[in-house]
């Protein structure tokens, strides 16, 4: 190991080899998945970063990179006495420019301080999810992060105008555009957006901020069936001002509800939150449009901040509540419109004839066919007899194996699933064009 | 020349030596970049484009991928006695998928062809420019082609969900997508948009459609100077159903209003073109906006399709009106808004500095800082001293040397302008991955 070397980069205090940290670093946030690194080095700077990989490289040291952590494909696990990089101080955040909607973060800022500058400029950041306070934009653009905001704004993909990355071969590279519309070469930043740290490691960004829309309504509303519930998501997923459009399984719901002791906002075996936002008042266009969906009972409308955060409490809650259980299983998945319906027939089904007693949950972000199935109550020893049935059936319904948690450790072996051989060799030589030893997160992505 | 082999893959009809046609497709369309081509190879389907491929490679000739031939920048010109691939014949479009609101197209397939496929399912397609009759889809994906529909819907890539690619090994590549929301891997769809074909052929393609607003309305409003009209476009492009912002420079509509026998439709040095198209009525908010901006005189405002069209055909002839004056020497460039300004000043001053009687004028997507700066009555032998000037002028402004049309063979000296090192020396890389004989589209992006 060549920690000299690395701490007369980032400074002796930036090494850790405490086996007690490492061990907690080395794990993924279920607890099952678990692997060994030898050391956290936590560089300064992106200068740092480069050399960092420089040194490592040339050692033949696998490195792992770390952000927040919150990856849910156990993402950031170390397999072979890796060396953890982690992004945590490289954190500035640079003045917005509220002209051209632009801020400049450093890949170990969290979400929430993103959001918070942006809203201090009375900007809005187009990416939300639970993990904000933790989950770093670094890594959430090497994820390709959705969540609660998909359906207005995109993914992180589409936020992210600019990077700065340390390549695997040690130097740094710079795409700086000032300006959105740029079509000057390949567009790199696409390219390592979603690569989950494969192909480099992100120092930087510059991200793309919007307006903050004046007008805001909230509805959670309840469904007698699923069908219902996706008839109403594809009409409302194409509305002007559609700011969110979650899909809530009533038994979470209610679960949640009893957990905050609240009680669940509406009955209904299927609920959606649907919210319109806007430069002018939403409220009567959303009454019209609730109007026309096949509704069981009266939807819960919030037209005040305080009213909205109640309905949105319910599903903000719902990891961790479902957590109490015990980590679920995680399935996060995309499929056409059509397909949902038979899916979770046929998922439920799986569920049943391998598990007994398992609890299948789903909620998800139904205008992009955006499925989180957590399965409560599996034992360690099932999730195999699981999860590879569950990928096949994905696959069979026209899915993909991941929507927006990316590959991970915990997908590398389904792969294959969502991609032909011809994509997945492409994919492999740009990785070894980039990285040839393959040493930077090795146990990612490919198989 | 392997013309036999090529022949038995395509058929003999397929392959044109006729030196009459040759010189009619080496040629860009003003004339101007002239190369030399030594036959023109139409494939039927993605397989032979594979086949023609691997034949060239092994053979070692240069290989120029023709779709529509309407770029800009003289992208599909070849250089070195290389067979021309045309996508003409791959033009197929598939069934629209208007639940999942998408639909696949054959790369040589219209954008003509393929709005009128959208528009046949109730649907729109997102991207809108000038040669749609002409210019292909797979070129637009190649080039990244914008338009003037960006502001409300993004580029050509945003429209993109899966591809279909002849690698340059000869080997064929499919990410075919059924619902957009992916994490799967690379987004490679997303390497191959604006490659400019260097890395591979774009056979076909997975496009998003959008809903098709049912409420439009267009209005273009006269405005005393540029700082104005920057002003008002600053606040329009963040509006709500926004759906098209175009400048127009005063004299450049003079001169279209002349040429269609209509006069200007409004007075003013600079006009702006605005669409707002919703799900409701956006007569009202039109007018409560046009009243919040500094115009000169009233604007003249479009309610039904007709006058739509009236008003849109001034933005719509400019190119064509503009090239009667000869082929217009066109800078396509991005800048910060509150760059604008200032540039537009330096870059006539620059103009007039170096060619007596040069003619400059502007239109452009405001709303993406992207201005197309076409300068009337520049002598061929001018050229030269004009447009290394004018890169630099628009470097140190902060802005991209290509916005929207791409590098081509025109911008490739310029590259380094907007890109630093590092970022060259990573695309380069990766194109040595996919192409490492250099044999694909040898003359565009790269210097």
């Amino acid at each position: 190991m060549p920690l000299e070397t690395l701490a007369s980069v980032v400074g002796a205090s930036h090494i850790i080899t405490d086996p007690d940290v490492l061990a907690g670093r080395s794990v993924d946030h279920t607890g099952r998945y678990r692997g060994r690194a030898s050391a956290l080095v936590r560089p300064g700077d992106a200068e740092q970063v480069a050399q960092v990989l420089r040194i490592c490289r040339d050692a033949r040291l696998n490195v792992t990179v770390q952000g927040g952590r919150t990856s849910l494909v156990a993402g950031t696990v170390p397999e072979h006495d890796d060396v953890l990089l982690s992004t945590e101080r490289l954190n500035t955040i640079g003045d917005v420019d509220s002209v051209e909607r632009r801020v400049e973060a450093g890949a170990g800022a969290t979400l929430a301080a993103v959001q918070h500058a942006a809203s201090s400029a009375g900007l809005v950041f187009g990416v939300d999810l639970a993990a904000r306070d933790t989950a770093t934009v670094g890594g959430m653009a090497s994820t390709n992060a959705g969540g609660l905001r998909t359906v207005r704004y995109g993914n992180m993909g589409e936020q992210v105008i600019g990077l700065q990355v340390a390549l695997p071969d040690g130097t740094l590279m710079r795409r700086h555009s000032l300006v959105r519309s740029d079509n000057t070469g390949y567009d790199l930043p696409a390219l390592f957006v979603g690569a989950e740290g494969t192909l480099g490691v992100i120092t930087a960004l510059d991200l793309r901020l919007h307006p903050s829309p004046s007008h805001r309504v909230t509805a959670v509303c309840g469904f007698a069936d699923l069908e219902a519930l996706i008839e109403a998501g594809r009409t409302f997923r194409d509305v002007d001002g559609i700011a969110a459009l979650e899909l809530i399984d009533g038994r979470a719901a209610a679960l949640t509800g009893e957990h905050l002791g609240v009680g669940a906002p509406v009955e209904g075996d299927w609920l959606l939150l649907i919210e319109l936002a806007a430069d002018h008042d939403q409220t009567e266009r959303l009454a019209d449009l609730l109007d026309g969906a096949r509704l069981c009972g009266e939807p819960a409308v919030g037209v005040d901040t305080a009213a909205q955060q109640r309905l949105w409490r319910v599903r903000e809650s719902l990891a961790e509540v479902l957590g109490v259980y015990g980590p679920p299983l995680k399935f996060d998945v995309s499929l056409p419109l059509s397909a949902i319906a038979g899916f979770v027939r046929d998922a439920v089904a799986l569920i049943g004839d391998q598990v007994d007693d398992a609890l299948p949950l789903l909620f998800g972000h139904i205008g992009e066919g955006n499925l989180h199935l957590n399965v409560l109550r599996v034992p360690l020893d099932r999730e195999k007899a699981l999860y590879g049935p569950m990928m096949d059936l994905i696959a069979r319904c026209g899915g993909n194996v991941s929507s927006e948690h990316g590959v991970g450790t915990r997908k590398r072996p389904y792969l294959e699933m969502s991609r032909e051989t011809g994509d997945i060799a492409a994919m492999r030589a740009v990785k070894a064009a980039l990285d040839p030893t393959g040493y930077l997160n090795a146990a990612v992505l490919f198989d």
